[in-house]
């Protein structure tokens, strides 16, 4: 592909007021790394996003975490325990909708490895895979993401990961044009030390004809037409937010359930056919299995200071999603289905 | 007050794609009501609000109901049984947050006289009394309203009803300026019939400093600074919806959910300190207390037509609180403290 | 009333395997006070019933706190902000279903009061006050309870508080003989020291064709005829419950969802007109209004422990059922109905 | 196995009030079936039970259907879209804990395979799995159970389908004995006709010291420490509902929060580590994806009778469980661990 894939910061679109961090993605949250598998072949255009927190091993070394549905018609697995118990213990997969059973299962093999290395006989635990339904570009009954794909999506995650029409984003669509992985980061001050907010959104929501750009452009009739852009707003959106403030389980539900904000911003009306599931997690006060007290100390953000992570949430997540397209080529896969790129409109 | 106070259709701000209805009020869904008892005398800015659901006694006939908390840092009274059974059994009224015990207190009196009417002995109730905090405006501790006022407004409840500074809106704010009552409708079609979706907003939320009108236009910095419109976002909004069409409560809590999108278009962050509560009801399928069937015909949407429902909820929530604000009149009480129109910036 | 009211434990009943506190009352956990103003004259036999947090003013110290509807067909006023925030802000008030309005008024007054003797011109707060439906015994309408009777009650408050037909527990109904107060506590051990779980309840369901004793014993079909024994479950039962462990606000509602167990057992089958409410609180790890620090130390439960708390809640609970039926002596009121107390059963 | 299984019914032990249907078993909810694929060889002591609605393709004719849950210490999957849609489109399937990612992805095959013969290309499906954790007798890390024990399990559904150490309950424990699938049902009358609810539970919760029998039998100290019986309460059960009567989704949500009233009647603390989930389905208004109509005729339950649903559903589920118990033979499995049968309290 000849087209430039330029993310909207370096084109001069600068969301909200708060600063990102270096890489402007989730992964500027100190330790949290990303990875992709990406199958990119005829009919398959699909694949893995893993998003890997901190700890080596997040069964040991549990996390703080909530989860927020905004729409539920979606198959995200792994939810109710993160409910109950408010906290993470394993990777977060991403992947297509009628691939997540494989993932499911093969995150349970990773991590009953990963506690064997450990010491650790797994019996019980509880993997996150989200989704969104790349059925349009993808042969979405071949579910051909496993053990194989998830391990090389883990093996591949790093810091400065790729954006786009990459891995879980390969083969969604957003706002009638491609969608795909964005991210985005916030910096903030807490006692006056330097926290941050990570985004990671894997989109596959909206309309053309319902998209407003930041600078408050929106595409032409014509444009809307060519693409099929009244169509029904048929997918799904997964949002993962990371931080190292200190947040409560609450907290973060409080927090994580602003990035919508950032979807509305851009156009969407949290569609019927579009799951909308938000997850979060604080890398700060992990919770040791081998912690043997009764009472643990732990940090909590003063609630009178959730305002600046509300904001930084919905920066982030306008700013990923908006990326998620800017940063996806066009994509032609199953059947000949083709999706153009928004870095069309803006050449 | 010499100040034109024009709504946005009016003004040409034609938001979303569905038609009004010939009101433009949530009084376009047949039957529905609205009456306010305004107090606006020096320090006391405040008043009661009240929704008239059709039945004449809603205790006899309860209407299908929903309610949907997008922030709780808010005082609502009622929703525990609107959650529970998915019923309306009183009109719903609004006032200020001190205030809500004692408009809880006068619905019992009111009720319990209309059914005494009826000859119903009434010894439970579930009141619905929304708020929102108009300590900036008026004296709050005051809680001027009672049992006169809920009577007054129910008195003089209309469908062409006054929007702006009135009733419960008499003391609120809104990005910062002058908010108030607003209200907007929308038509669709359904097996070729039409129905109508209706919405009312008491605004109280929001930044001018984040404030975006549906057609670009932002706030200039010294506006900004002149209206202290960087301050943190306290207030609340609360959010009603109307329809005819036959909902159920769990249609009904997916459609009103998405009213907030109206407040997140035009800039709202859903902050910390702004109660977001949205309630809604169907005026089709009322559910008699004197019907003795044990198995009920209803009337129910189908799924697949919801869409329409959510695209209406959030136009027709954006366009009430922007109608909120450029109906609200500037308002000086408590302590001379004063919120100027948002009208003044179109002049 | 000449019939000895005699607690569950003095008459050999132990319910459960853990140790009671010394008053075997909620305020076995330090700080926690109980007040009662009870208004027993012919048709009113009714009555408010106050649980006061240790803080002097649990505005300025807000205590971590949950709330849990196991049946919202009820009044419970005050959830909301405590479901988003996880804190308690004033005294717990209980009261009759149609009085809820008028004591949540005189709440606000005593916090305004309460606030401005510390410098705060309050303008928010948020009262909960809960309720059970004593309309067969005393004439509901009335709504006698306002200012006067909640400040009596705050100040009659003391740890050694009466149980039975007193305050908000006087004119209610539990499985078709009298209700009333009733509370129990449990002792437990964490990192060598020792924490308690106390509850209370105001007890208003149940049939007395359900009830089982917890040795097996059940009523004569005689008795329950006699009793109407087979009417409707229509009430309510609120439960509240305290600890100075340092459980987090999701912490807290897991445990207190445990309450019902208590109701369970003595043969609740959770009926649809019985409206049960859980509500809970922990006086650790008290958030000062006054903290300027951005992040906050807090102790936190290893959750790998809760299941004590579980069973303490559960054991407190049902106990505390018991005795609120033990301690209940008989009531005749309301246009002559009366109501006989379960310690007859034992004579 | 020599020792005879003998259900309470048979024993004399009648739970509650309501006549069971014939079978007395979930599948006297006409059209509901259950097949069960049971692994016992050695280490391996699994399999996977099935509950068939009457729909051939559920996906086509969904049916109205709720999620609750008790304690979401556990890893069932598909419960975000029922909340959200309020249907079932496919099968529900049981089994062990590690195991439900590989029969979410069999589930995925079977109704991609269904949709096919009826001219649907399937891209999008919601399958509801659930689990217990077997580990104690089955080699849990092995996940045995695919595609083939799935559809064994559903070529061999019928009505009259076995009970105890069988499917999805052959290798878990209730109360330190062996557990296992139980079911029961319970008739009722609406407008003079007969209605059905059916319960199935797949059993692995509670603690010996905990369990007291519908008669007041407690199990003797000798026979607790005989049997481990105040291990902590680690497991799970999962609680499934049908009706042919007409329950919204709401009326199913109400009446699946039931359940847990049986297994607290037996004992239960609703421990930590066991986690609880509550399905139900009514097999009434099902909703056809081929329906072209904007509104649909449905019959809905007069909510004034549901309290004969809510002991309808807590009487099955206690006599489902106990029979789970009582029909379950002895079981040895992985590392020669081994689990007795209740039955041999009973002789």
């Amino acid at each position: 592909m000849l087209m430039e894939l330029i993310r909207a910061r370096e084109r001069g679109i600068i969301i909200g007021s708060l600063p990102p961090g270096p890489l402007n993605r989730i992964s500027d949250v100190p330790g949290v790394k990303v990875g992709h598998c990406t199958l990119a072949e005829g009919d398959i255009q699909t694949g893995v996003t893993v998003i890997l927190p901190p700890p080596e091993n997040p069964f040991i070394e549990k996390l703080p975490a909530a989860a927020y549905v905004q729409n539920g018609f979606g198959k995200t697995l792994g939810l109710i325990q993160i409910d109950e118990l408010g906290t993470l213990e394993t990777p977060i997969a991403l992947c297509g909708t009628l691939n997540v059973g494989r993932v499911h299962d093969a995150l349970v093999s990773y991590m009953v490895r990963l506690c064997a290395r450990d010491g650790i006989h797994l019996t019980s635990v509880n993997p996150v895979v989200g989704e969104c339904n790349d059925g349009f570009l993808s042969d979405i009954q071949a579910r051909p993401c496993g053990e194989a794909e998830l391990l090389a999506a883990i093996a591949g995650a790093e810091a400065d990961f790729p954006l786009g029409s990459v891995g879980a984003g390969r083969g969604t669509s957003c706002h009638s044009l491609k969608g795909g992985i964005g991210s985005a980061s916030r910096q903030l001050e807490l006692d006056g030390e330097a926290y941050t907010v990570g985004v990671l959104v894997q989109t596959n929501h909206g309309r053309l004809a319902d998209l407003r750009l930041p600078d408050g452009r929106k595409p032409e009739a014509d444009f809307i037409r060519l693409h099929d852009g009244e169509a029904p707003d048929k997918g799904s959106c997964m949002m993962v937010l990371a931080t190292d403030a200190p947040l409560s389980d609450r907290q973060l539900r409080r927090v994580i359930r602003r990035m919508p904000v950032g979807l509305i911003r851009l156009g969407s009306y949290i569609g019927h056919g579009s799951g909308e599931i938000c997850i979060g997690f604080s890398t700060a006060n992990p919770i040791s299995l081998r912690d043997s007290r009764d009472i643990l100390p732990v940090q909590q953000l003063n609630e009178k200071k959730i305002d600046l992570f509300f904001r930084a949430a919905a920066e982030a997540a306008e700013e990923a999603v908006l990326d998620s397209m800017l940063c996806a080529g066009p994509v032609t896969g199953w059947q000949g289905h083709h999706k153009d790129s928004l870095s069309e409109i803006f050449g």
